[in-house]
């Protein structure tokens, strides 16, 4: 059966809409995943996320095997039955957390052996003990064991991260068909080679001849400027077949999103609406607003009048200023949900001008706004 | 109209149902005010406070002075509209909060002088500013500002309180006489008197003459012995009169509520079910449950079985515990939702314990486990 099946493409440009089917439900492409770091989605319950359409979550193989281990997870009957979860999910494979911020880590072909950021326990992971951990968790997509380069990079070692990260995926797409129990789970191979054209495009192609489920572009957004994230987007995504998701691992801003779904891209995720949430900043349909700021002490008006979110329908500026002011945990809850909300909402918008063939329009509209 | 109906009377106690009216609605008693300091109940949004069934929630006049101010609520329409809350709401007068958290204060008979313990702002409170306040706010319930004192307090000291507090009920009742725009807005009378029976008695009988529309008892829970609490609870309760709701001030754990209510209490407030949320402890039918200790690593039951709360339904100790470790906010938002639920379910078994006469029967049981 085919997992992934293209409904509408854009007549102007590479985007497409799609419907990328998991055990645990089809999700409707291009899609954003909120991320549940540790288990959660900061601040936001699985039924608000429910409510606020999120078709599928992501979740860090590092953090979870840190806290609280995979043998907790291993009894819970998985990962989606621990934190409650039922709808698709997508695990990472730890490679981008152990290369920034795990300590002293130490690489080889084998595999990766690094200290906890938590206690400083010391762990080595294979590959193969990657697709095992995700097996467990019952993760709906997995992602192989790669190694993420940071920007600038030289040519060389990015030489060396992305000839290991095709070893890996090699490895860890055997150990996958090795294990008959996990052929309910989708798994996506990652293209590396920093910000080198030749190297992107030799690791595309490697990889897209172990045949995955589905593509991810990784080690973007590690600090290199944003011309250069897009025209690696464009080109490695080109480099992708048609039928196939399309995944920009760890990107973005609005804008981000618009401009890689432009360039083809099915799957996003991104810390940016809770962790700007937390910190108070809204986005709405006019740009970034900050509701500490003084104009809002006396605003009654929604975050975004345009909204139809729970923290727009029930609450003002004003309130959501002096929760800020005085500390209180509502509201950062209520501001992260909107821009969860105004994030899955984007992708609904992108989806339906795709499908109605103005994805140029709404992109101009947007641009303008942002 | 009468403003409060007693429906049902245990036969063995004083425990008993009523009806008390207001103009956001009818509130079911004996009931129990989640507290709302700075206008939001810590951590839990209104509409899981709706869900969790709270009909009524309290909020601080002393923290609303301060933070938003009385303008900002004034020209968001009141107090209900500020918060996004549309069932009743009892505002305190500040007098607890001025005696207990501000400093430098300064009380004669006209009123209080005191600093802001948030920014050192000096501010005046009568007892008529204190009830314009509570008009602007629009509160179904006002409370007059009072005089609270500490446990131990001499007598001589107990006693000049407790005339300043009933002189400033009466210039309370005066100012809200003179209002007739609050004549929607209850006000009740608050008994002072610290551990002292005669000046209690004294207090009740000149408060009850001042004919308000329900009353307080207030100075409890500030420090003295639990035996002693009782006493004076009981006390007070007897000598105030049978047709009007009783209020026990900011108390208490769950035993300490069902115990009041056997004295004939009707309404109670207090911090400790989202105070205790928020530090991983939850209140089950089996007594405390610190969720972050480590038997429940593995322990994939819910808080308390027999709870239907949205915490109980969808997670696991193991789960919360892990939430906790992680220092994740739903932790302490599930936690709190829970133990918000757990006091309000009790409650309302509580009520139907009265009417099915079977109280002293619920108090065996839940004594026992708790």
């Amino acid at each position: 059966m085919k997992k992934f099946k293209i409904i509408s493409k854009d007549k102007d440009t590479q985007a497409r809409c799609g419907i990328l089917t998991t055990v645990h439900g089809e999700i409707q492409t291009p899609c954003f995943m909120p991320v549940g770091t540790q288990g959660t989605v900061k601040a936001i319950s699985p039924k608000e996320l429910e409510d606020c359409g999120a078709q599928i979550i992501l979740s860090n193989t590092y953090h979870l095997l840190l806290r609280p281990g995979i043998e907790v997870i291993k009894k819970a009957g998985g990962l989606h039955s621990f934190i409650s979860w039922q709808r698709p999910l997508l695990t990472d494979s730890g490679g981008y957390q152990i290369f920034s911020l795990a300590l002293l880590r130490k690489v080889n072909d084998e595999g990766v052996e690094f200290q906890s950021h938590i206690d400083g326990s010391k762990h080595f992971l294979t590959p193969e003990e990657v697709i095992k951990i995700q097996n467990t968790f019952g993760s709906d997509i997995m992602m192989p064991l790669d190694e993420c380069v940071h920007y600038p990079c030289s040519k060389d070692y990015a030489e060396v991260a992305m000839k290991r990260t095709l070893n890996w995926a090699r490895r860890s797409k055997t150990a996958y068909r090795k294990n008959l129990a996990t052929n309910h789970q989708l798994i996506f191979g990652i293209v590396q080679g920093s910000t080198y054209k030749d190297l992107r495009k030799e690791c595309a192609k490697e990889i897209v001849d172990l045949d995955f489920d589905g593509y991810a572009i990784g080690g973007v957004s590690v600090g290199e400027p944003k011309e250069l994230r897009y025209d690696i987007t464009y080109l490695v995504a080109q480099n992708l077949p048609e039928d196939k998701p399309r995944y920009l691992m760890g990107v973005g801003l609005p804008q981000d999103l618009i401009l890689a779904v432009e360039a083809g891209i099915d799957m996003f995720d991104c810390v940016v609406p809770t962790r700007y949430g937390r910190n108070g900043t809204a986005f709405t349909r006019e740009g970034k607003l900050v509701v500490r700021n003084s104009p809002f002490i006396n605003d009654f008006s929604s975050l975004d009048p345009d909204c139809n979110c729970y923290t727009c329908k029930n609450f003002t500026r004003a309130y959501l200023r002096h929760l800020f002011n005085s500390e209180e945990i509502l509201g950062l809850r209520l501001v992260s949900l909107h821009n969860v909300y105004f994030f899955l909402e984007l992708m609904c918008k992108i989806r339906k001008a795709i499908s109605e063939n103005r994805f140029l329009q709404l992109k101009r509209e947007f641009l303008r706004c942002a």
